[in-house]
Order: structure tokens, then C-alpha cells, then sequence
């Protein structure tokens, strides 16, 4: 697509601000750091980094950047119009959001009439003002501006008139976008795609009528946005209506997250806008990476990736065994609307030896382990996975785990120590605020056994505690070692406490992080294995010099 | 909307058959029991049960349906059309269906060349004489047919002509309904709706040419439904398409099940058909069941429910605090899309005390439990709520820890034991296959300490058998219990093994079940808050004599 001469949609994230609205959702400025770059490798052109005037963090957020300045894309600030009758030169949010030092601003505005009146208990023509005054003096400020017109739709429903001589203001001000938001997330595609259109003919219509003002370039009319909500499960349809309604940016998020039930997914409106009707948003290679930057991102953000998400999901492209598997393989576009691999997901076919075989070689060698399909150790980590994900094993995410896996087939995996045997105790006497668990363990290495013992609170911590105690002389680089995630699922609910459980832990060493996976009827033996081979790794980290995981 | 004059939509519910091809779901006969009454109340016309020919267990789900027969709603067998050069008469695919014993059954055909030739390798003649057998000899046997023409919309792309041909061998062969099946889930909403008014146009036309024809009325043109699959994440945006082009079924399932990235979502089509657009689907007293349909399906197929999904999620209309809440409060309709009552949803607003208490009061009136706000209780409840809630609780789910707690604030609560206190050890030596877990336990019952022990498969289970071991005695109803599920989600994932732990706990004494919650940084603490829970409900049902939870 990127030799494709196909109108160009400008595309505009907004994981950072809107998508940090999604209950359960926090991050760290260290977060929207790592979330920032990567949107920025995907070839996003807009990413909104956050609200400076109404949360510190993200004031805080804008000043790290200039450190680490993104590639390609412009990283935008976002604000509301100054408040009502006050002086936009001596507001304090507009303060902020010129200290962020960006080049471009959204500021949004209040569309929709009863929001005025009874929200922001001003007049009508306050509330242009409003809008006014704003963009005129972040313009005297020197920033390019983008306006995000707050529950367009319902406003254009309750008065057609003033919603559009509120866009008319923001554009005669100096915004060179205008973008539509449907706030509320309530209205269909056939409304979206009627109420662009009309936008769109009024805005023309204005031109005509100031064809004389000349200055700002403001005879020209600026380019419409969307900005769009799920709570119809409509998000994605109505981006769509509306581009091919005129609308030439598009706002969302990555696995669309957001508040209520989300924003427009960015992970399924850039196929559909490049693959299916054939815009150009962007590179061809930066497509191809759609599928690791969405679960960078939840793992990023600490949710787990639905598995079932269109185009990048685990299961998206996945096919039951049977007649439909050769007739998959013979042609994969009459069971696929498209290939798996234009957006970097892959084909799941469960009982393809031959498939699974090459995933096995592609993903040791995106580690650096280059293995040949005829290799009889080929076959036997093929052999062990699929033993492993019978059981319950997902590798995916616990990428360490798998490494360590290769490297014991090809005879590398070291051992820096070896467990002998554990005894963990709980005990819990009625009144006391929590439990108290000891753990002892009995750990050798290089030949000299060492029995230490270490309280915790609860039983995985004990034995946490007991293991780095009983390691950190002999590898003193374990100081460094700690545990940043622990995720426990069942994975067959309906057999009660007997369930198999699945831990996947998250280990640091300040520089990196790895995940390590085990699976065990015994929630306390697998949160053990997970623990264990994730001070393995980062042991082999160490010795390595270099770090396996780039 | 029961006495909305507005035109009728067919409502076809496949969770049983196409939501179960979900990965990761799975449902025994009495799970799909259930599921069908579930569908039946809501008032959905049509449920799809199953596959009798292709699947013995959906045999005897419809020999069991005898024996409980739904109330308003058709059930309806599904299978595919007869394979090539066999006679439908003794295909024994269409026999099973035949002695499922349903009024109607649905049919589905091959619509695309390609898949004719290359997939069943016949001739597109024998196609066309597959589709008119099966449907001829299914009159015969008595029974209405719905005809679904798989991958219809890519061979409508691919071949019109053929595609439309296959269409009109199914209606003049007798089907009432032909549904057009995006089965790659590959479209987009404007193709679907140019197609399906296409098909209109077409079918009209045939009929002129078919004036002749009298006999079982196929002079009348059959009516057209549409079957939609995520994978472009249009499920729902390309039915509502296609409904507004001119068709009158929907097909679809609850919570959107289905296999890759799933079916339509009838929890978002619904309220979108009947609230927004003005057609008639179920009734206004069944439309405010919605949430509470989605929810219970969720817990029978043992999948989470989706916070964030459209009109049913927890989170589909929470606000967050500040100046918004009290706008929300003035005028809801300026900040949400529907109403949540009127499917069966909550607003909820944090931080508004007098919302929490109308909850908490109507929540125990749910329960038979009259409270008025006045009362020192219900503060206490709600305040005791809001204490848990900050905690990581969640009582949705967890009734029967809701109502323990309702019972302790009333003072009605009874101790039936009281646990003093556990010790539970866990040894692992290296080699053996699992970890041994012993559990003691010291428990006090009218006045007399037991002290008891159990082994188990984990220190859970360890800890159940050995509370059970030490309270049948007194207790001998306490055999009939039994863990019929168990849960576990960490709260704040990134503190490490530290991290707060929730554990659902669900319960069975064989006539019903119920859920149990507890929250501590210590699994092995909260799993035996929750167990402990559970067993006290379950002593509470039976020394009421009668459940409390309906």
C-alpha cells in the first residue's frame, strides 16, 4: 500500500488519553513512554499524548518525550476550550498545554446546545466565543490546531444550526481539522454517513459565503474527522461510514480500549480501511506488525489480549480440524476475508503438523536460533509443544519459557541451580489480619546443597523469598531480579479446586522484562515452576552477556 | 414495544449450535437446557439447538427438550443439505434430523462455485439438485424449512448468477426463509446492503416469471434473514444493514459467541433493532431481562462476561465523578444512549451515595428481604459494601456472599461453625509427579473443637476436605455439597506475588448452585474465605428449608 496512489486517511490514536479512560486501565508515564514508540514504529501520524492541564502525569508525560523524541509522528495535546468569560491568554490550562511544547492541539467544544446551557450554564454565543478565542490564541501561540466538536451527533440532532456554527467558528478560527465525535456512542452508520455529508455541503456552502477572507488560508475548508464510541457496537462501522462519507482523519485506539464499552479499534479499522477499501493509513511492513504492537500494548497496559478480537486475536484466523483444513490449505482466501499475515496474526490450524513445525522455526528464529525443519530436535520441541499446549501451555506470551525449551532440546539450556524439594506452611489463626506462609527449600548448586527457609505473605511469595535467598550468593546479579506480574487462570472451571491452573509470571531485572508460563492441577506447584524458570532466564540473561529478547 | 404497530423481526438464536463453536466454550446437555429456557423467557422465536446428525450429544438434547418443552419459541434442528449422488430419503444425516422431532428445521446449502467444485468436488448441477432433495424431502416429512446459503455473500462476489440460482432452487423447493450468510464474516455494510436489495429486486423478478406456479404457495416470495459473522468487527453493523436493505430474521447469538471472532451479538442487535430503530423484536418486559440473560448464559458456559460489552456490560454506563455525575443525574439522556433500565442495565455512579443505597435496598428486596433506607442496617450494608467493593470485591456474581452479609448486618446471620483457625503444608520433592498438599484444620461447633485433616491435590482442595471431614458429622446435608466451580483473577497485577487475589468460589447441593467471594493478598486465604462461604450458605438454604435464591 505504500506505492498505493489510494486517498490518504490520516489516522489519530488516542490510547494515551481517551483509552486510559477504560475502567481497570492505569498506566505509568514509563507506560505511555513505551505505548508512544511503539505507535510510533506502527506509522501512526497523530498520537494524543494526554490532557496536561487536567492531570499531572501527563504534563510530566509531554517533558520526558522531548527526551525521547518520537520518529515520525506528531504528538498532540489535548485541552478543552477556556472556561466560560475567561481570558484564554491567562488560562491556566491553555498555559499547559503551550508549555507541552507540541506542535499540534486538539481542543474540543461543546456542540450540542443543552450542554451549554445546562452543563456549562452559559449563553449559546458564550460558548462560541468560547471555541473563538481559543483557537485564535493558541494560533498566536504558534500551534497547528485540531478541533474535536463534543457530542456532535446528538447536538446536530437537537439543533442542526448551532452545532454547525459551532464548526463554522472553529474552522474560521484557524482549525484545520474538524472532527465529529459521537460521545455518547449512540448513533448508527446511516445517521454518520447523512450527517457527514451534510457537514460537509454546509461547510462548502460557507466557503462560498466568505470567499473574500483570505488570510489563514481559512477560503479553504478543513478536513473532517470521527471520532466514534462502541456503546451500539457500532464504533468501527461508524469510522467507516463516515470516511467513506468524506472524513479523512480517523481517531481510536489500540484493541479499543476506552471508557464504557471503548473507543473506536484502531486494530480493526486499519485493515479494513487498507485492506478492504483500499485507503492508504499505513506502510505495508507496519501492517505487518498490527498484531504484536495490539498485544505489546495490552500486555503494556496489563489486560489480557482478547483472544477472540478481529484480525490481531488469537483466534482470529484459528480452524477446526477436518475436510475444512486441506480446503483451507489448498485455498486459504475461500475460508479467510484476508491472509492472517498481512496484519502479522498467523493461521491456527491445530492438527497441521507441517504448519506447526514452520511456526516453531519462524519463532526460534526471531530469537536467533536458526533450526532446520529436518533437525530431528525440530521435531522434538514440535513434539513437546504440542504435549505442553494439550496440557494447558501458551506460549505466546510466556516467550521465555519457550526459549528455554529450545535451548534444552539443543542440549544449551544451563543448569544454575536445581530445585530438590520444597515445604511450604500456611497457617491461619482466626482474628489475625492475614496469614503467615513459611517456605523452606532445598536448592544444589554446582554440587553444595542449601536449605533455606523465608516467610512471605501467602505461599508464592514465601517460596519467592526462600529461593533468591538460597541463589543470591552464588548469583548476586538476583538482586536486581524481581517479580512484576503474576497472572493465575483456570483453565477448566467446572471440576472446583481440582481445576488446572495456569500461572503466567512476569520477571525484571530493571532493563527487560520476561513472562515464564506453567501449568499444574496444583495452583502452588505451577506458581513454583513459573518463579523458577523465570530466575533461570534472567540467570541466562547474565551469562549470556546480552539479552536474548530484544 | 408489544403494541408498536412497527414491523416485525425474526429473532434466530444460534448460540447452541454456532456460539458453541467458540474455542474455550463448552456445554454439556443440562448447560444447553438451561441456555434454551434462557432464550425462551427472553422471547426470541427461533433457537437453533443444534446439529442431532453431526453431534450425538445434540440428539439427545432435543429427546431431552421433550420432555421440557419450551414455552413460546420454535426449536429448530440444523444440517446440511444432502451430500453429493445419495438419496435424501436415506441420508442418514437427515434422518437424525427428521427424529429430533422439531417443526422446523434449517438447511444449509453451498452458495459459492468455488466451494462446489473445489470443496465437495461435484458439479454445480448437483449442487443445485442437493439444495431442492433435502428441502422436498423435508416437506414431505412435514416440516418448514429455513434454508441458509453458507458463504453467500463472497459467491454472490464470485459468481451472481450461481449464487442467485441456489436461492432460487431453495425457495421454489419449498423454504419460508432464505438467509444469506456472511460465513467468512469478510463484508462490509455497504456491500451487504447492496446486495441483499439485490436479492429483492431478483426474487421479484422470478416470481413474475413463476406466475404460474400455485402450488405450495411459491408464487409468494419467501423472507429474507442475514447471518453475520466479526471478523471485520461489522457482525452487528452488516445485520442491521441488511435489515434496513429488507431483511426480517436476524441470526445470532447471545454475548456475540462464536467461532474465530465470533457471531452477531443479539445483547447489541436487539436493543439497536427495538430502541433505536423502532422495530419489534421481543417485549418491553423481555427487553429489561437482557442484561440478566447475557449474564446467567456468561456464568452457564462458564466464560467472564465482558465488562465492556455494549448495553449488557458492567461498565456499558458507569460515569466517572466530578461536575459530569451531577449532569448525568439532571439529564442522563445527555450523557447516555438509552436508558440502561430498559435493558435490564444499571447506571452506576461511584461516588453518588444515594444511588448506592437504592441498590443495595432493591438488591435484598431481589432477595425477599424488605429494608428501608432509613434504617441504621442499610447504611451499615452499604457502607460495609463500599469498604469491600474499594477492596476488590464484586457482588454480582457473588450472591451468596451478598446476602451473608445482608443476614450479618440484620443480625439474622447464623454461625453454624467457626473455623479457629488452619495449617496447611505443601512438599514438593523434585521428580515426583505432583505436589502433596496436607490441610489441618481446627474448627468449633456448638461449643466443641474439632481438629481434623485432609490430604489433597493442592492445598484448596486440602483445605475443602478437611473442613468438610471435620463439620459432616454435625452436618451430614454437607455430603451433597459440592465445588462446582473455582475461580481466581489478581487484582493489581504489577505488585507481584503481593498482588490481591479474588477468588470466586460457585457451590452445588445438586438442586442449585451459588457463588461465594473473598479477596486477600493471600491466595490460599481468600480460596478458603470463599469455600468457607459457600458451605455456610449452603447450611443457611437448608435450615430456611427452603433456597433463597430463586
Amino acid at each position: 500500500m505504500t506505492t498505493n496512489p489510494s486517498p490518504q486517511i490520516w489516522l489519530y490514536d488516542t490510547t494515551l488519553r481517551d483509552g486510559t479512560q477504560r475502567e481497570g486501565l492505569s498506566v505509568s508515564i514509563e507506560d505511555k513512554l513505551r505505548i508512544a514508540h511503539k505507535l510510533d514504529q506502527l506509522g501512526i501520524p497523530f498520537i494524543e499524548g494526554g490532557w496536561p492541564g487536567a492531570n499531572p502525569k501527563d504534563g510530566q508525560f509531554f517533558h520526558h518525550l522531548q527526551d525521547q523524541p518520537l520518529q515520525q509522528a506528531e504528538i498532540v495535546a489535548f485541552c478543552s476550550t477556556r472556561r466560560p468569560h475567561a481570558h484564554a491568554a491567562t488560562e491556566p490550562m491553555l498555559q499547559s498545554i503551550v508549555a507541552a511544547g507540541t506542535r499540534w492541539v486538539t481542543i474540543f467544544g461543546k456542540s450540542w446546545d443543552l450542554h451549554v446551557t445546562a452543563g456549562l450554564k452559559t449563553s449559546l454565543e458564550e460558548n462560541l466565543a468560547m471555541i473563538r478565542d481559543t483557537i485564535e490564541y493558541l494560533h498566536t501561540q504558534g500551534k497547528r490546531v485540531i478541533y474535536d466538536a463534543e457530542h456532535w451527533f446528538d447536538g446536530y440532532k437537537n439543533n442542526r444550526n448551532y452545532a454547525l456554527q459551532t464548526l463554522e467558528t472553529a474552522w474560521l478560527s484557524g482549525a484545520e481539522w474538524l472532527v465529529l465525535c459521537d460521545t455518547n456512542g449512540g448513533t448508527l452508520p446511516h445517521e454518520v454517513s447523512q450527517i457527514v455529508k451534510d457537514v460537509s455541503c454546509h461547510l462548502s456552502a460557507v466557503r462560498e459565503k466568505n470567499s473574500l477572507i483570505h488570510d489563514q488560508g481559512q477560503n479553504q475548508i478543513p478536513q473532517i474527522g470521527i471520532h466514534t464510541h462502541n456503546d451500539s457496537e457500532m464504533a468501527v462501522a461508524n469510522a467507516i461510514a463516515a470516511v467513506m462519507a468524506g472524513a479523512r482523519m480517523v481517531q481510536g485506539t489500540i484493541n479499543g480500549y476506552g471508557e464504557r464499552c471503548g473507543n473506536a479499534n484502531l486494530c480493526s479499522l486499519i485493515p479494513n480501511l487498507q485492506l478492504k477499501l483500499g485507503y492508504s493509513c499505513i506502510g505495508e511492513h507496519q501492517l505487518n506488525q498490527l498484531t504484536e504492537a495490539s498485544h505489546f500494548i495490552s500486555e503494556v497496559v496489563n489486560l489480557a489480549p482478547d483472544e477472540h478480537a478481529p484480525f490481531v486475536g488469537r483466534s482470529a484466523f484459528a480452524h477446526k480440524g477436518g475436510i475444512h483444513v486441506s480446503a483451507v490449505e489448498r485455498n486459504p482466501l475461500t475460508y479467510e476475508h484476508i491472509q492472517p499475515e498481512q496484519v502479522g496474526n498467523r493461521r491456527r490450524i491445530v492438527i497441521s503438523e507441517q504448519a506447526g513445525l514452520s511456526n516453531v522455526l519462524s519463532k526460534a528464529r526471531s530469537f536467533g536460533i536458526e533450526l532446520d525443519k529436518e533437525q530431528p530436535q525440530a521435531k522434538f520441541i514440535l513434539k513437546r509443544l504440542k504435549e505442553l499446549e494439550s496440557a494447558g501451555y501458551q506460549f505466546e506470551a510466556a516467550e521465555a519459557s519457550f526459549i528455554l525449551l529450545v535451548y534444552e532440546a539443543l542440549g544449551l539450556r544451563q543448569q544454575f541451580f536445581e530445585v530438590q524439594g520444597f515445604h511450604v506452611h500456611c497457617d491461619l489463626v482466626e482474628g489475625k489480619e492475614t496469614t503467615n506462609s513459611l517456605a523452606t527449600i532445598k536448592v544444589a548448586v554446582n554440587g553444595k546443597n542449601i536449605l533455606e527457609a523465608a516467610e512471605g505473605n501467602g505461599p508464592v511469595a514465601a517460596l519467592d523469598a526462600a529461593l533468591r535467598k538460597a541463589l543470591v550468593n552464588f548469583y548476586p546479579q538476583l538482586a536486581t531480579f524481581e517479580l512484576t506480574d503474576y497472572k493465575v487462570r483456570i483453565l477448566n472451571g467446572h471440576t472446583g479446586t481440582a481445576a488446572k491452573t495456569r500461572v503466567l509470571v512476569e520477571s525484571g531485572n530493571g532493563q527487560q522484562r520476561w513472562m515464564t508460563i506453567a501449568v499444574s492441577t496444583n495452583i502452588l506447584e505451577a506458581s513454583y515452576q513459573a518463579v523458577v524458570e523465570g530466575l533461570e532466564y534472567g540467570l541466562l540473561l547474565y551469562s549470556q552477556g546480552k539479552p536474548i529478547l530484544s
